[in-house]
């Protein structure tokens, strides 16, 4: 976010626990930071004042008002026990106070309003100069009351998180507004469990779903999609386990970059750690391979599962998950074969996207190293693998922004940013080169002099990861997958009865040619059974009746509203060339 | 075994130590079992005699000598103290005639030879009554020699064990010798390397192969193709994680049942179990549905890893592993479906193992209750569902022994034994009734009459588990797969640098259409190439020289030594129909 609109986010914390503390005096005031998409502020409110969204409009109104009039922010440097003085009676801005004083900082205090009804803040700074001039009151709201431990620590008191949202303009506020709507709407969860796609058991646990007959569909597909677009690329496909001695993790310098988040094995006689990456693993193959320089690149394939203990609190539906199946892969090549490489992947994500409906407006980042970095590896390397990428995704017509300093310490790399269906943005596919694995696992190949040559790593993920990556489609398609990804493809109604054998007949013959086909003979009335196959999202059914039965044809009928009646024969072919073009819907 | 046989082992044993202390006086003699093939006998040879072969030649010599003249078996029973006396200075045979004295157990002495030189030991009976008649010396030999700790801790001395193999004729050794150095020809370790297909990584583990990508291949071929059996008998294709919380293996038994084999695993704030089964994962999609009597059967499948604690002494190549990859199915039906549905998985079971070139000689085991047995489940459900299972296996012309007392607490089963090339046989396939799981999990639809009924698991493996199961075909197929499981299916060998642009041509023509074809362009001589492709077991290979290029021909030859001359066209054609057809070559 730019920094002018930081400021106004920070300063609009300010004017939220102004107008909280004006309607609750005695309520205590802790930290409000500006956050992504605006602002929040916690409160000790004590005993007794339990808020409700009713308060929070008055506060709104509040905040509003004064906002008019707020010419000018004030501040004032003070020592530590002059702040003391201005915060007594409340520990938290006390203890904020200690902890800048044992870090020999100077203490700011910013002032909302004016004389007694001031509210007075501990705070470094960064806000909007003239507030009443830079914000606009239509840019701004309060939107939701949380929980929230004092310095994130269930051992601290629970506190109020009011939360707001700031843009610069009642248009970006509006836009935003109108795409959290439109996401709850297409919320993943939701959508889950009317399509029957996956399943939260509390007995296997959070952040761990069991994806149900119509998810595993989708995720074989894209399995399979992804698998195909590298088959005739010279990649091979591998298996690894899910687990290894901690070693591994010891010498790939995982086990120090996760922590915590590393899942520990026990067993009888050994400890292993359950994969927090595949990398290391597919290091193992390559390394047990004498290659030479004719063998190179070596490319690797695997759609495979990793663990990561994500704090239970954050965990949600497919998209914040401790098991994530990363459709990764590994190349070994040269230095000089980086440029081509990343070309044929960079192909296999547009290819890929471009079947999402996700390739317009998309943009990727290069990141490279920058000043004072601590990087491993060469630079001569360095700088030729920065080209290499630099140069693939000029050839490629990338739109690309180069940041300087934002480059892995184990090489430069390429993220691509998405925009999907209702202009949120989603990182998601990532091309990363690599000097540090290489070198950790001393891996080598016979170059033409007949000396051992080190290879440089590529790692590439094109979906990511698929729990995610089906999450975000799932909203990005609002559900309505196109033909080729819906679990249910079509379904057949009969008017009654009397239709049931010709139904069966279509269900068979389309069964047999490969379609996902269902067959409604319940009871239920024929709107019902109409209104159940929109709900499920399916994106064709077939109305059977006299007609249809007479005549030896089919309707179909689209969740899009179309209709084209066709013969039997026709609507098989219809269908698989539809499936086949993997056509958006 | 039977019984006269394992008698005959027994005593050979006895033999065994008789001549080890002809020679080695001062061994003390500790234990000696017969074993599934034979015998062995496990001695403290004391400081300073180290064993080898030679000393194994003159030993078998010796039992052979003695076994001619050797009538009877003399025993008498003695009091502990007079046991002592005999056994004195011997700490293992005193501890043992503790623990029988403890246990209140008569204590018996048996003697081989006579006066001076008979060797006495401690012995619960169970020996051929009269070993020169009844023990052939063309029907046993001494094997191997081996460490092995007292009492299996390594807390204890370790001991030299002595192992011999032991049959009723020379026919039956002669077989058995045979199978043995078959089998070790065919070792799939050693087939493994030469054909690249895994690799053990110390950093990995012990008992975690990584796949190679040709390894890989075979997976995923063998995983497609039992995919295709299913996907057309209404199975439903799920994905679970592969970690659970520890009370969902509470509430299915497994935490009992698997105790220390279980492996434990710990994140920031919750403890989990890497599944041993994926059962009870299943149990929780099935249970997140109502389903109705109209949905029944509800039928998943899924091969996924599991994880298992085995000892590290214990694990070998693909075969004991702690990665298993069950080609796991489970069905949940009614009683009354029970039939119908195992005559659908015989159908598969017979199919994919005829595929194989399984299919001889198999046999199948029905295990039913016996007397006095604990079971769970009501006495008319058992019943149907054992007379099902039965039904089934006649329906099926299946060779089946029925076993009372086998089957499982939670359902009656059928295991297939199949023999492969060489004679071994193998449980493979398995389909189990189970009542257990779904009373335990809760498990309902609703029927007919509105109301809640509890459906019958069947759970089903076809391959079992498909690391063992690629390791039994690497030995079945001694490493010659057929075409469509063969990493790589066909090579092309250009004479010179001169045949390399149509040698190309064939590669590139066979690549489209989906063939695994190599180009062997390297400066190795012809010899040497095809002597490559031989050893690396590939099925085909063409060699291009002139008069290939001339007349735009190649000249197929397989490894079985067979070659046949055919345009490009028929190469392709010729190649897709064998891989197609699955057939054995």
């Amino acid at each position: 976010m730019d920094i002018s609109l930081e400021h106004k986010r920070h300063t609009l914390a300010h004017l939220l626990a102004y107008a909280v503390l004006k309607q609750f005096p005695y309520a205590l005031p802790t930290i409000g930071p500006a956050i992504e998409t605006g602002f929040y502020y916690d409160f000790d409110f004590r005993a007794g004042e339990a808020l409700t969204d009713a308060h929070l409009k008055d506060i709104e109104k509040t905040m509003k008002k004064t906002l008019s009039s707020w010419k000018s922010f004030s501040h004032r440097v003070v020592t530590p026990d002059e702040a003391r003085t201005v915060f007594e009676g409340n520990p938290y801005k006390t203890a904020l106070i200690d902890d800048l004083e044992k870090a020999g900082e100077t203490i700011t205090l910013y002032s909302v309003g004016e004389g007694d009804r001031a509210f007075t803040d501990l705070c470094r700074g960064g806000h909007s100069e003239f507030p009443a001039t830079d914000i606009s009151t239509d840019a701004f709201a309060l939107t939701t009351l949380a929980g929230a431990y004092w310095r994130g620590s269930e051992a601290n008191t629970m506190l109020t998180r009011i939360y707001g949202i700031a843009f610069d303009t009642k248009e970006a506020f509006d836009t935003y507004r109108t795409q959290q709507e439109e996401a709850k709407k297409r919320d993943h969860r939701k959508i889950g469990v009317e399509m029957k796609l996956f399943t939260l058991s509390p007995l296997v646990g959070s952040g761990l779903p069991l994806l149900q007959p119509h998810g595993a569909i989708i995720r074989h597909e894209l399995e399979k999609y992804l698998w195909d677009l590298h088959k005739n690329k010279e990649y091979l496909r591998v298996w690894t386990p899910h687990i290894a001695k901690e070693v591994l993790y010891e010498t790939s310098g995982h086990a120090a970059k996760f922590g915590d988040e590393l899942f520990r094995v026990s067993g009888k006689e050994e400890k292993f750690i359950l994969k927090p990456m595949n990398c290391p693993h597919h290091m193992q193959i390559f390394a047990d391979n004498q290659f030479s320089y004719r063998d190179m690149p070596v490319r690797y394939f695997e759609p495979a599962t990793v663990y990561r203990d994500e704090k239970t609190g954050q965990l949600a539906g497919l998209t914040r998950v401790r098991a994530i199946t990363q459709d990764d892969g590994h190349l070994f090549c040269r230095v000089s074969q980086i440029d081509a490489e990343v070309s044929t992947i960079v192909n296999i994500i547009k290819e890929f996207y471009k079947t999402m409906n996700l390739l317009d407006g998309y943009w990727v980042r290069l990141s490279v190293r920058g000043e004072g970095g601590q990087y491993i590896g060469e630079d001569a390397v360095w700088e030729k693998a920065e080209s290499a990428l630099e140069h693939a995704a000029q050839k490629q017509s990338l739109n690309y922004t180069r940041v300087e300093g934002e480059a892995a310490f184990y090489g430069p790399k390429l993220d691509f940013m998405f925009k999907d269906a209702i202009g949120r943005e989603w990182q998601l596919a990532t091309i990363q080169c690599d000097f540090n694995l290489p070198e950790r696992f001393n891996l080598s190949f016979i170059n033409e002099l007949g000396e051992k040559e080190r290879p440089v790593v590529i790692h590439r993920a094109i979906s990511g990861s698929l729990e995610r990556f089906m999450g975000v489609m799932i909203e990005h398609f609002a559900g309505n997958f196109p033909l080729w990804l819906a679990p249910d493809q079509i379904r057949i109604v009969p008017v009654s009865d009397l239709h049931n054998a010709y139904a069966t007949l279509i269900h068979t013959e389309l069964r047999a040619i490969g379609i996902r086909v269902s067959l409604d003979t319940s009871n239920e009335s024929m709107g019902k059974k109409i209104r159940n196959a929109k709900k499920e999202r399916l994106p064709y059914f077939v109305v059977v009746g006299d007609k249809e039965v007479a005549e030896k044809t089919v309707t179909l009928e689209s969740r899009n509203g179309t209709s084209q009646n066709m013969t039997l024969n026709v609507l098989g072919n219809h269908l698989l060339a539809e499936i086949e073009s993997k056509q958006i819907s």
